[in-house]
């Protein structure tokens, strides 16, 4: 069950002028599951894209990498996303899948195989069953309309129980722009540069190399700061579309207002659809807010919230609702800051000061941090008292369901 | 239940000249239950160690690491631990509860407080019930004698569900030497030095810089080369006591037949412990051997090692006896060797190759890899291909009784 996560209605996913989405049942591995999405870009739409820092990373990604470097600006014509199947740890044959896809769609859709960006989730070092994929392409293009996001949210879903869809509109100078994203998540949830897949469309008109900025911006703010169980998947990807289809000035200036606006709403979106990530991680019956305050540097205050975010002992007492708060302070230790004082560090949990100067606070009452825990949604904020650096990251316990879903994935 | 865990019977830990150790029910957290442990050593006996590498290390750790650098060689008289209270994130109490606790000690044994080092296991961040400590202590000397080291396990444990004791006995020249330890684990065990706590001891006169060589040699081939849940403890700690009692030349020598003869009998049994420590983890229902060969570094080789122990993705996966094996693969690929080549990777399952060239092997049959996941005990053999260098290292699964048994740990 996922923690206080609402499905947007479809109606509230404003569609993105001049992107198209569809969606067929291929069969990859569950029938009667939609698992295929193809997303078709206007002539001249720009991708901006970040990747896993996996070194096994999936023959797709791959794929998508030089089919972005081979296309020059403007190029790409589709996105094309399987579930059920990761197409990694598969070696030539994955990666001959994975070409055979863009070959495929690239006929039906009369362009250059190089003008199709192939993704795909799912089970590793399991053949894809690329026949069912190629011949589910011509009802995705069927099925291709511009009101189709939350579908598509579906459809690329393994063991997320729910679809995760976010959308916004801002005024950039006097014209009102769209940006809609879906993202899928649930399990090896620590993602390295983007989380296992998120896709973000805007009808706004900026550069490539500021698209290519405001892609890694956003992807800094909201999927690499979520971890559900320290596990950095083969496959993430994490996709930014401008179509350019709104009648606006083209955005080249990275100080500028419009630019900021828009770089803004990007990683709102973003940051929206990595916590609906966390809300619906595998197993998770809270969703905690790390806030880490008084670092020294970003770097540290990231590593401190990573090693209280990834701790199963940790996720473990939160799921008990048990205010074992020391397991916060060891993992506060064993973050990987080498001179930190101790001393003078800081726990609060939501308004509670449960620790202070290192030790337990004298004030504090068992009491105080039980009722916090048995919340659904706690705020944990760690104060390094060493510098002006802050990070805002998010992570859920971890539940008997976790082991449960991922003991019986496969089967 | 641990896994193919066997205690040793009493008779079988050869009791070490000059050393005597003795229990006791200080009611520390639970009523009833051996909970406090001196080890005694005859004057001039020698005590080297390696502590957690955790910044928000116990007050005992703190004090002990102090009293180490105080005792001039020769000097320490005793060690003692409590469990159920760390005495960790327990600020300046904390530290006046350690030195406490050595000021008691040290007035009943006629010594001086800084020849004794303190030890604590238990929960964290609550504070050490002391006087409750210093009233056991009488009984514990009342207990001392050589053949008390079972007790002494069944003494130290937390969640551990059985004792950890280890024993050999080595001719070093023309005198046997007795090697005999006990540890405790179970949970929050991911070392980075030591144990938890581990005690080791010996009859052999050897000099104080040799001993404090020959425990970090253990700790690197034993308990640094562990993992249950990732999780590096507050208070690990790893002594190695040389009594000086056999009637042996001393060992000053690191070059020398002698030397090498007792530094590795000291790593077995080390290494035994170290082995225990994970057939015990929590919810432990496989052992796990990680071999990883052909690294271009033994550091490279272990970071491998710990991203696929670490991984919950793959301690499921074992847990459930599914051969969900792209789950190594993609651990491999973010262990964090930047340069690492997946095409030269090969991975066995026992003696089942897997994947080669970092993709599946074309022989692999999914029916192999079932049987072997069906085993109790599990060899994962990673080939890098980079080099020469090659780690073993240990771990288990990750199963609802571990969630169970840490959510409830406080209760």
């Amino acid at each position: 069950m996922a923690v206080n996560l609402t499905v947007p209605e479809a109606g509230a996913l404003a569609p993105v002028a001049g992107v198209e989405l569809g969606i067929a049942e291929a069969g990859i591995r569950k029938s009667q599951r939609k698992d295929l999405l193809v997303i078709r870009l206007r002539a001249g739409g720009r991708v901006a894209g970040v990747f896993t820092q996996n070194r096994m990373c999936a023959a797709p990604v791959i794929v998508t990498r030089e089919h972005l470097a081979l296309s020059a600006d403007g190029k790409v014509r589709a996105l094309v996303v399987n579930t059920g199947n990761a197409n990694a740890g598969t070696g030539d044959a994955g990666m001959a899948d994975a070409r055979r896809t863009c070959a495929d769609l690239a006929t039906l859709l009369k362009c250059d195989p190089a003008q199709i960006l192939p993704f795909s989730t799912g089970v590793i070092m399991e053949p894809l069953p690329v026949e069912r994929i190629s011949a589910g392409l011509p009802a995705c293009l069927a099925d291709l309309r511009a009101n189709n996001w939350l579908n598509a949210a579906l459809a690329i879903m393994t063991t997320d129980t729910l679809p995760k869809a976010a959308s916004r509109q801002v005024m950039i100078g006097t014209h009102k722009i769209t940006i809609t994203g879906i993202a899928k998540g649930a399990g090896m949830i620590h993602p390295n540069m983007a989380t296992m897949l998120g896709y973000i469309a805007t009808d706004a008109v900026v550069s490539l190399p500021l698209l290519q900025t405001m892609v890694a911006h956003a992807a800094n703010k909201s999927f690499n700061a979520i971890t559900v169980d320290g596990d950095t998947s083969t496959n993430d990807s994490f996709m930014l579309i401008a179509s350019g289809a709104a009648p606006m000035p083209e955005i080249v200036d990275g100080g500028s207002p419009q630019y900021t606006a828009l770089r803004d709403a990007v990683a709102e979106v973003a940051g929206e659809l990595a916590c609906a990530i966390v809300r619906d991680g595998e197993g998770a019956t809270k969703f905690i807010t790390l806030q880490i305050d008084g670092g020294a540097s970003e770097g540290e205050c990231r590593k401190v919230g990573f090693a209280i975010g990834h701790s199963p002992l940790v996720k473990t007492a939160f799921f008990a609702s048990d205010p074992n708060l020391g397991r916060i302070l060891a993992a506060i230790g064993y973050a990987g800051i080498d001179d930190l004082d101790v001393s003078r560090l800081d726990l609060y949990l939501d308004d509670v000061l449960v620790a202070r100067g290192g030790g337990r606070n004298p004030a504090y009452q068992e009491a105080d941090g039980q009722r916090v825990m048995k919340q659904s949604e706690i705020t944990v904020r760690v104060v390094l008292n060493r510098g002006a650096h802050a990070v805002t990251m998010w992570t859920c316990d971890l539940s008997h369901d976790y082991v449960s879903i991922n003991a019986d994935y496969r089967s």
